[in-house]
């Protein structure tokens, strides 16, 4: 027997139950918990070789441990950008056939990250494992938390950066050519839109969530958990030139709007803040409407995204 | 090149800079940081099929998946134990090949261990990885943390429950035969001492750590950290009835003062609270003294303990 990745975490959430303190538990980019008088925002994620990262790609990017030490970091902060926390501690875990050379190049990737963001890493483990994984748990304050469950008919739906990058990167890595550098860079070390969703925050918006797993996906969970349709224009969508380079027109289009791991942040927010939030640099992609789903140029789309269970 | 894992994480204590709001980080049991008024200890642990466990026990322990998820817990409730904090809140990563029936076994012990400790699970990471690996991170609070390196010369030195049995049971897993079930209880379903923590600090008692890699390898850590010798009478280390049956009197004397994973508390305290310490369940061993190392019926030992990494 065999689940699918999203029904076995709703099984989860029913097993888990929700205590006392838990505003947020499992189900939105990160939970949000009350210690004492303190609101925290609380992420995990992991890397592992071969599901996540190749270990050959060393040869195409010297620099690859650096880059997933600051990828570790850079994943979980994007899940504390979109809750609109700020991120403070966080713990590593890594399981590794042996303390190597390569080990000491993703702390010190991860540790260049955490000065930029001003985290401190205060604990781990290490562990033996025949292949090797990575796990991070950041831990965050939050004044009003954003969730991707508020979203309102009525309002715009704007997305940071460009959307698909992260495809062309990891293309390029398993085709084993770099010929968008741009592109690699945008996969293995992510810009988490930290200063934008503290800033989205600030504006009063409730709603957020980042591209984790396709931007359509990521719509879809947005739309599903807020009971509303969410309507793009495809030709609004933000697509990088080495995308399109890369991919021609086609081929970036679809990696905009199926490829998993830009981490860019989706937000739904009333229209008369439209000028303040195109200046933290988000596009104004759609709008929110009654109804349920996602509706593309005006058709419906079915969600799909990156499961990596999936066949 | 490879690393010896003490080493390994002196190096990245030094990598890795404690910035602010940390007041203990990496090398005690649990982090230690300040999130605006409100003090919080964290801690995470790994398990590692292959390292920490083989799928081949669930012939002799039916149940071997959901007292792994109960472990999970436990050994970072440990950890918060010795550190005197009450445990709040964790996210889980688990990386397996499929999301198995066995995965839902797992999910069903650290729910059953979380409701026992009063603890919400909030969050987690599900992804795909050939070997098992599950993590997980908790975080608690914490009003006067105890620490390993508060030892003072003139205390006495205890120790909760009983020590080596989970040495015992494992070694009854990897022979492949069941003589002493209550020992393999005792190494896949450990106590966490949490009441006992929380009783400790409240009495004021300023160091403990817990038995995870061996009863000489985690005193010498509280000696070396806190500067002093200690000196323990091994004819007052607790031994339990199972641990002699099974590897009679002299392997049980090796087994507690080697075998790691016991997951008891060590404690150093004024002598005037000896009888209230005791009444918590500890047995006293010995004193701290001026000067520095271990010493076992007067003569000095080197520390040894459990380390995955080591040949």
């Amino acid at each position: 027997m065999s689940f699918k990745e999203f029904e076995f975490i709703e099984l989860l959430s029913k097993l888990l139950p929700k205590g006392r303190g838990v505003e947020v538990g499992v189900g939105d980019d990160a939970a949000v918990v009350k210690a004492g008088k303190t609101r925290l925002a609380v992420s995990t994620d992991a890397l592992v070789e071969g599901t996540h990262f190749l270990k050959e790609w060393k040869r195409l990017v010297p620099e690859l441990y650096r880059l997933l030490g600051r990828k570790l970091l850079s994943v979980s902060a994007s899940d504390l950008a979109s809750t609109g926390a700020k991120p403070l501690f966080a713990t590593v875990t890594v399981g590794a056939p042996e303390l190597s050379e390569e080990l000491i190049e993703l702390y010190v990737g991860l540790s260049e990250r955490a000065q930029e963001l001003k985290t401190s890493v205060v604990g781990g483990d290490t562990v033996k494992s025949g292949q090797l994984f990575l796990e991070l748990t950041l831990i965050g304050k939050v004044e009003r938390p954003m969730l991707r469950s508020k979203a309102k008919p009525g309002q715009l739906v704007a997305v940071s950066g460009t959307l698909g990058d992260a495809y062309g990167g990891l293309k390029q890595l398993l085709n084993g050519e770099v010929r968008e550098p741009k592109l690699i860079e945008r996969f293995l070390n992510p810009t988490a839109r930290v200063k934008e969703g503290l800033s989205l925050a600030k504006l009063g918006v409730e709603c957020a969530t980042d591209v984790s797993d396709g931007f359509l996906f990521n719509l879809k969970t947005v739309a599903d958990s807020s009971k509303v349709a969410i309507k793009v224009e495809e030709e609004l969508i933000p697509v990088s030139e080495s995308l399109v380079n890369l991919l021609g027109r086609e081929g970036a289009r679809r990696a905009a709007l199926f490829g998993g791991e830009d981490y860019e942040l989706i937000t739904t927010f009333e229209p008369e803040l439209k000028e303040k939030v195109e200046s933290l640099g988000f596009t104004v992609v759609g709008t929110v409407e009654e109804g349920k789903g996602v509706f593309l140029n005006g058709k419906e789309v079915k969600g799909e995204g990156f499961d990596h269970f999936k066949e």
